[in-house]
């Protein structure tokens, strides 16, 4: 909300609050500033105020004024460093990159700027609940088991002995045998041998790519899928082909003739949980995903970061194919500590050595001591017992949420299960998502999760944080007043 | 050394010896076994029994004999999954990259296997000190500040407080801080918003490369050099230029050929006590390596892993040119825990943000206990005075060495300063290398070095590992018996 008594003039409050959401990529490279008319209202303020801002916005170089087109984001903000000349040639950040590469498909509209999303992830709108989010609630996840592993790892002989030296190269053994009788529960089997620890899932999925892609190679993703990984593999020049995720599993007729046209080299899968509609992917459709890998030869990495707030028995690519082409990733930020950063990937023998070679080059090792933190929470079934707890909220949390959602007028889009919710609001959520932030609630709107940015009326809810009616009080006001 | 008293039979000993040695990587795919007869010799066993051992050998897959030329470790090991026929056509491991990307110059020869170098790292060849080793030697790093600074981050509170959520995209704001007062004292001035944390130094590196450059870029590199880096630039598809490292730089002529012909984007260079050969850039050179990197518009990567036992005033890239068009890369493996993973890199504002989308898109956060740790090791001074009596230490090591070096008839190629010996031993260094492991010994043999293997009777010491007559004993009978 502008203040009048600010020490501030409204102008130049308006214009330092773009400012700052276009420093922060909650306003994306490219995107439009709301009309001087609808700002104006939007803000109760007069349009002269909001013109004097969006001057200002302009002196500043953050936007650039098109002809009968009103206000945009600065594209090259980023990528083209004012005072040092330097960097201008190389002009190519994530965006320039994805351009260059080109999407399969047409290729009209810029793809989305996943950096935008990621910065959004890491940035305080406000010490509201944010319905955005990708993560639990830190409260949630606050526990005792977890500090006293810590203390019991980092007593001073421990902490010595793993620290003075560079470390197991696949990771700390003690994490690495837990994750093999964790992943024998989930009918992977992968022996500790055949398992790296990575940082974070995240990780994981960057020395897949790096391992079995080489510049230009075609790769299936999910859509609507995680945007993150998009941007990731456009960033290290891949060629994206989205497949449509169906409830039941991806699109396999658009797979086949992608494999027909492009031999794609990898598929990216999340089976369990999918983010962000939810859906688990069903005993039929893994067997004829399987089967299409083998006919054409590609490796498929299993995103399987959901895990922990799934049920065991959910169908799973890995547990079918006995990791014979496909590789398991997960890690601990949904249900342990974000700041971890301890992810995993296990693979077959042969393939297990080349992503070590990848690891090695690009970190060398991942730092033991929260590896064997872990390691401890594991064995000793806290970190089961804890999941059951979390799971058990978590159904709490999704049922107020899914009844709130509805009495404000949305509709899911994919049944509500796990973390996510995928809902559509009936206006579009980009648009949404602006004015909600004035609010202090940062969404996740639809564009976000597909490879091309477009409009949409969907956006991914967090079950964990939209159970509070004042959201969606303000939800609906503001689509109301859309 | 072979037990008859075994239970094993001596074929059974000698040909698990070096298939453990293949897996591990300390035989390189692609290298030559002793011939029979000097295998024997080496081993004091029957010609017969070497022939038996290396039929095993044969009988594994592990190597291969080529008419007329011996037995050499198979080279597609790693790469070509035998009980994973998905893994067949992606057949492309690190060695394979690179010959397709393909080395500018001639390349004969095949590029270094830099994986078998870092595998050896990690690898445990006895308990004996190890005069290959990258690093300074556990014992050396142990003190009482480290524990005490994690035990303080680590109390309940403040351990929930960071865990819980991803964490600062730059890194702990904290380190960041710190760094940048150690910086300043290397007149390299940079705002704590201008540093990203990483995962150790190679993991700047890497997001460097991948920020900066694209698929097919030229990128000069020095020769001797840190062949890890070598061979993650390969990795990633990109063409190597071998810059000549003299006493006092880069062989500028070379350089600005290479310039005018290849146009390249970057140049990584390590200023000070320059790996392997200890050697520290001049002012002179520095100066006329910046004018041609204005002139042809090239980044350079400044690697300033040496840092902590090199003298501040030393003459750095990065304080001449401001962090214009250079980055400052450093980290802590040489100086307090390389377990611990914490690197840093500093560069200029604009760059810095592509850099931080470049660490997010690849592993998110960086773990922010480990940083607190370390910023609170430095602001009390304790780093600062660790690092004090390291040098003298090492002072005191390197003269010991230098007499037992000298004494065992090597002679040194470059002036013995800093943490490696750059020495000659008048014989070939891998087939020393081998016969050393024998003994329990790792070295570090030249060719490791350059870009291309090539022979060499070169080998680093490091002079930390190397103070101990007994090894200068065992290598004076190796090279005679040679």
């Amino acid at each position: 909300m502008l203040m009048k008594a600010s020490s501030q003039s409204l102008t130049e409050q308006l214009s330092a609050r773009f400012a700052q959401r276009i420093r922060d990529r909650l306003l994306a490279p490219g995107a439009r500033l709301p009309s001087v008319r609808q700002c104006a209202q939007q803000q109760s303020v007069s349009p002269s105020t909001v013109v004097a801002a969006y001057d200002q916005l302009l002196a500043q170089g953050l936007v650039e004024a098109r002809k009968n087109r009103g206000f945009f984001v600065r594209e090259s903000r980023a990528e083209m460093p004012a005072g040092a000349p330097a960097a201008a040639p190389e002009h190519r950040g994530t965006a320039a990159w994805a351009t260059a590469t080109g999407l399969a498909g047409s290729s009209r509209h810029a793809p989305v700027d996943a950096t935008a999303l990621i910065r959004g992830m890491f940035h305080k709108v406000s010490n509201k609940p944010q319905p955005g989010m990708g993560v639990l609630p830190p409260e949630w996840m606050e526990s005792t088991f977890m500090p006293a592993a810590v203390r019991k790892v980092t007593s001073t002989r421990a902490l010595q002995e793993f620290s003075l030296q560079y470390g197991e190269p696949k990771g700390d053994l003690g994490l690495r045998r837990a994750l093999s009788k964790k992943l024998a529960t989930l009918s992977v089997h992968a022996a500790p041998e055949n398992i790296i620890t990575t940082v974070g899932a995240t990780h994981a999925l960057d020395i897949v790519s790096r391992t079995l892609l080489r510049h230009g190679d075609h790769v299936m993703v999910e859509e609507p899928g995680w945007a993150v990984e998009f941007a990731r593999l456009n960033a290290l020049g891949m060629r994206l082909l989205p497949v449509p995720r169906r409830a039941d599993g991806p699109d396999l007729e658009v797979m086949a003739k992608y494999c027909e046209v492009h031999q794609p080299k990898l598929y990216v899968s999340v089976s369990v949980f999918h983010n962000p509609t939810g859906y688990c992917l069903s005993p039929g459709s893994a067997h004829r995903v399987l089967q299409l890998a083998n006919r054409h030869d590609f490796h498929i990495v299993e995103d399987d970061t959901y895990s922990h707030i799934a049920p065991e028995h959910a169908t799973r690519l890995c547990a079918l194919d006995g990791l014979q082409r496909t590789i398991h990733v997960s890690g601990f930020a949904k249900i342990l500590a974000p700041n971890w950063r301890v992810g995993f990937l296990a693979a077959n023998p042969a393939l297990v050595e080349r992503l070590l070679d990848t690891k090695l080059l690009g970190t060398l090792t991942t730092p033991a001591l929260l590896e064997k933190a872990l390691a401890l929470c594991m064995e000793q079934g806290q970190l089961r017992r804890h999941a059951e707890r979390i799971r058990t909220r978590l159904d709490a949390a999704r049922s107020r949420s899914v009844k709130l959602a509805l009495a404000a007028g949305c509709t899911f889009a994919a049944e509500p299960v796990g973390l996510f919710g995928w809902v559509d609001t009936g206006v579009d959520t980009d648009a949404l998502a602006q004015r909600m932030l004035d609010q202090g609630y940062l969404l996740a709107p639809g564009a976000l999760f597909h490879a091309q940015r477009k409009p949409s009326t969907l956006m991914r809810i967090n079950f964990a944080t939209t159970q509070d009616a004042s959201f969606w009080k303000k939800y609906s006001e503001t689509v109301r007043s859309m």
